[in-house]
């Protein structure tokens, strides 16, 4: 047998390239063994953040121990909704007249305006205050303590004001026993979560408080344990959402799971057909599930000693903050970003307040702008291409170490969504987490003025891998 | 200025290639101005087909008007959900002791093994014979009359059995005036539109005569005008369905609609309780309301003179029956296909009947099928890869005349489903419309064994298209 001279070179010659994709892409289509290198300097050639790396490189094997043991805590979590209770009485250490907010801690005069707005509403709605001008008044002089919600094992969407009174739901995460609790989502517009505080949203408060999420809870008690939170986002994400801002079928998914129970409560008829339509009539109605569902599963992954995942992003409107499992409960901060978006009729970029929320802890749970691809949909709310969608995810495998043994994507051949954030990949890659989110008015009593997509700042990851470096590489 | 002898060949030269499609690639990523051409001949070069499409060319432009009309037909059609009625009531000469069956015409005694079982239930169910041993002699004496569904302005999924008690939506096409029927979905595995006829299946049966049907009618007369189908389909499509054998997002949707309309009916707790528990328990219980949208819409398009486009496809386990809209109501027959599937644990292929079921008229009405691309996640229940599901629907453009305004596929960028199959385009091509159903056993009793994909025979396009050219272009 003789070969031609074409196919010995096929056989023997190996190409790498580096550079212009396009030329390797040619060879290979006419069968050579091409293999194209994107080459960038780590770190973007950032000298102090490479040394960091380096050191931190000489404990990889523990890292990866460490890593591996938080990603499994994040596979096996299983967070399951078992009852509404009020927030006073359901989450630790929440006494007297606090008001919980988003994202690491801000003091009450540099906060954004719609948190400012939704913390003046929830005086107005707890009875402290009668007005606006009064409740300003005793925010003023410190009357009310502010603290994150995450220092509650809590996480609030948007402004994220938790306020005693309100019904939150109780997310038990049945593997590791912690709980994760989140207030019930308003609907879109004005509505507190977005800084609005008019009479109209306090009166839906109210009733949220009296009806529906007594309504709910009593329902969920009917239940068998109650309603498994990760088996909804997974069949959710094989019917176009991504649980953070497309929630549509996992809204459809749980009114479906929950009604027969409704009906066995002693609520009466008009009450409960209130709740369906009131629950029916709000496509993100599942954010406030997906949320805590989320947060129940960081919360198992964090403080586990040495390792650079992360366990919080959070952002405030005027700080964005990370958590890594390695570092506890400790924030790293930088600025809040512009979001990029599209607007709702009659308001532009002006107008929006700076990126806000703890709705992050979706893409850190490998969901949200992470499973974009899922939801290819999504991009008539938040804006970009379909082929943006698929690019997000798979921009994500990058920074991430496993792919979710629960949550595929059919686009992607079913390919799990990534999962276990971690903070030495984003340094070294420079690629930041995919988020997409809504957008506030930036005054206060307004509301929700769009949705988009937003970058972290760099800043936070900096900050968390030096003090990685510190805590570990002495 | 200069230029390259190599950017001079960029700009003057054009490749037009026909052949191995890789020679053409390799250009264009060159840069230069290359066509690919998949050269086959006309109708596979069969000289029969050949000659009839020149025939027909020649009275191209009052084709192209007819179809124009006949898709402006669909694409206007609105079909609305208005009432649930008994059988009987409802469908037009539905009298005495009449079962209907789907597809087109077939005599008892030649009917598949399901549609056998499926009437033999009927009867029992009707109370017109007490054990399957004396409803088999009072069909076997020819006491009971058949037709086919589609005969009565209805379409019912595999067997398609109708008898006159059952209860029936009502389907209303608002633009055009003409109604639609199909009886209310059992659910999957022993029910009898696959053939089983056991007592439990009776008693199902009887409980959506009693209660099920009732009351859903009742809900139903509460709505403003009723529910718009087209409406929830749209929606469905970019949420994972395709509406044919995936309709986990419709079903869902279906529910959080109706059920507030539900709980204004006297109807009692627990009756609602086990309405919507059944209609939950169901992924496929909007597949009985995607199928008279589609006759709705699919009979409004019907009896445009001279137009190739197809109204009708259907199989009832035998026989493969199409209907073209320039030939009325008129059935071009071929042998039903043996459909390629996933079989349920402890079934074979061996165990399968051949293709079955109105349900087809969703292909027909530009989803199911056609709209695959939109469901990656339905290949876990009919086989193939996600990348099939692409193609599929890709295909369908080859032999179709418009895409559609109401139903996008988000995975295209929001591309129209395929709407309109042009009879002559599937001739010309030879590209068969792609088709996903149900399995059902071969024997009758049984129910459903599986999903697959599945091909019509070309020799029922062959027969229309020698009627057409019969008829039109003598």
């Amino acid at each position: 047998m003789t070969k031609k001279l074409e196919d010995l070179f096929k056989e023997e010659l190996n190409v790498i390239n580096i550079g212009l994709e396009s030329f390797a892409e040619n060879l290979k289509n006419e069968g050579f063994n091409a293999i194209q290198v994107d080459y960038k300097p780590p770190a973007g050639g950032d000298k102090e953040m490479i040394k960091l790396l380096d050191k931190i490189d000489r404990i990889s094997d523990k890292i990866e121990k460490a890593n591996k043991e938080a990603v499994k805590r994040i596979q096996k979590s299983e967070p399951v909704l078992v009852d509404v209770q009020t927030a006073k009485d359901a989450l630790p250490n929440f006494e007297g007249k606090m008001i919980l907010h988003a994202a690491p801690p801000e003091k009450w005069e540099d906060m954004s305006g719609p948190m400012q707005g939704a913390a003046i509403g929830a005086c107005i709605y707890e009875g402290w205050a009668e007005d606006e001008e009064s409740a300003r008044k005793m925010l003023d002089v410190g009357e009310v303590t502010f603290d994150p919600a995450h220092h509650h094992n809590a996480v609030g969407p948007m402004t994220g004001i938790v306020s005693p009174s309100m019904p939150v739901w109780v997310v038990e995460n049945k593997t590791y026993g912690n709980k994760a609790f989140t207030t019930l989502n308003e609907g879109l517009g004005k509505v507190l979560r977005f800084g609005a505080n008019g009479p109209e949203v306090i009166e839906r408060l109210k009733w949220m408080e009296k009806v529906l999420g007594p309504a709910l809870g009593a329902a969920l008690r009917k239940t068998d344990g109650g309603i498994n939170l990760k088996n909804i986002t997974s069949q959710a994400l094989h019917m176009g959402d991504e649980v953070h801002n497309r929630n549509k079928a996992a809204t459809s998914l749980f009114i479906r799971e929950i009604t027969p129970y409704l009906l066995e409560t002693d609520y009466s008829n008009k009450d409960i057909k209130e709740i369906i339509k009131f629950m029916g009539g709000n496509e993100h109605f599942y954010l406030n599930l997906s949320m805590p569902a989320s947060k129940a599963t960081m919360d198992a992954a964090s403080g586990v000693e040495y390792s650079t995942v992360l366990t919080a992003m959070a952002r405030n409107g005027v700080h964005f903050g990370i958590r890594i499992s390695g570092l506890g409960d400790k924030w790293f901060v930088g600025d809040a970003q512009k979001v990029d978006g599209l607007y709702f009729p009659g308001y532009t970029e002006e107008d929006a307040c700076l990126d806000l929320g703890d709705s992050t802890i979706s893409e850190t749970a490998a969901v949200g702008g992470f499973a974009m691809a899922a939801a290819p949909a999504i991009v008539g709310f938040v804006g970009g291409t379909v082929a943006d969608s698929i690019r997000f995810t798979k921009d994500m495998y990058e920074i991430t170490i496993a792919e979710n043994e629960n949550f595929t994507i059919p686009p992607l051949n079913f390919r799990g969504t990534p999962t276990g954030i971690d903070l030495t990949k984003i340094i070294e890659t420079q690629i930041l987490p995919a988020i997409n989110t809504g957008i506030a008015h930036k005054e206060p009593g307004i509301g929700q003025i769009g949705a988009g997509l937003v970058d972290p700042p760099e800043e936070c990851f900096k900050k968390a891998i030096r003090a990685f470096a510190q805590k570990y590489t002495k």
